[in-house]
């Protein structure tokens, strides 16, 4: 999906090639500046074109900077592996390993105090970045549901806040390693369902 | 605290008030702009000091403006009540509303961007903002503990992060205001620790 917005919105499907190199210029950039300190200059040089190329695909750091982490590290989708609490403890797991080991974690301080002032941008993000991630969530809990694991009554909204609150908490209060541990949560959280 | 933290700072008592003035000209000024727009020259005029005297007190913007969220928008602690659960919604709902009708929700995530570029600051934030907040939420489930509302082996840091990271994630994560019902995340993380 996030190729085939990428496309739609920038047209020529010629391009997309380039696109991708400019997305990955993006993140290598982001492994050595941290994002307050990247500009669009360092973005077109790293990447080898000229700034009005890059002023073509993206008007700003932030929009550019946004589709770099949805398209190239893309949101892992939460597994199916046919048990609520196997499927949430993988997939938080894989959540806070993102944060943990890419430029995604490093970079979503900045970026989400960027987004604040940017309306547009923000509702771009969310729907490209925080809600994926919790449509699979959603996805999971149902399952879940259907299966008889949790209540039909569970309030699902609520429950995904719980569940990945505390782990984005983590990461934009405090810098270093996440140390919330996935099982110790979900088994919270999933106690809070049934009880 | 905070009175007393700034005073042994910064030496001089006679000198609270001119500090005060200043805190309250920051917290005036991030009502009419952005924190990232805020600068220490505006801060000064708006205070009415001379910018060596703004600088004597504190070296960057973003120390200042902690000062001002943690001494002027002092931390509510958690009320005491009698009872965990009417300790924890108050507390929280005193926690959502601070964010959704004050400046400190509204210069956080800039803030947090910020201090995540230097680990002094952040540590003197998480020191004066964060954990006073969090020990007064452990406060609340420790007398839960012993009144028996609560089993002994609750984890305690892990509550507190299920209780308030869902309201972070919202604030930091999202504009407008925060829609997590204090009830119903109490009511599911209680669940979780009786379950």
């Amino acid at each position: 999906m996030p190729r085939n917005q990428l496309e739609a919105r920038r047209g020529r499907p010629r391009d997309s090639r380039r696109d991708e190199e400019i997305l990955t210029a993006v993140l290598r950039l982001l492994e050595e500046v941290p994002y307050a300190d990247l500009t669009m200059a360092a973005i077109a040089r790293s990447a080898g074109v000229g700034k009005p190329t890059l002023y073509l695909r993206w008007s700003t750091k932030a929009s550019v900077v946004t589709d770099a982490l949805v398209h190239v590290l893309a949101v892992e989708p939460f597994p199916d592996l046919g048990d609520v609490r196997a499927d949430l403890v993988a997939g938080l797991r894989a959540m806070i390993r993102l944060f943990d080991t890419t430029a995604a974690g490093r970079v979503l301080p900045g970026l989400v105090a960027d987004l604040h002032r940017d309306h547009d941008l923000i509702a771009a993000f969310d729907e490209r970045y925080f809600q994926p991630r919790r449509a699979s969530i959603r996805c999971v809990l149902r399952r879940g549901i259907e299966r008889g694991e949790l209540p039909a009554g569970v309030d699902v909204e609520l429950v995904v806040d719980a569940l990945i609150g505390p782990v984005y908490y983590r990461l934009l209060t405090r810098p270093g390693p996440i140390e919330t541990s996935a099982d110790d949560l979900v088994d919270l959280v999933l106690r809070g369902c049934r009880g």
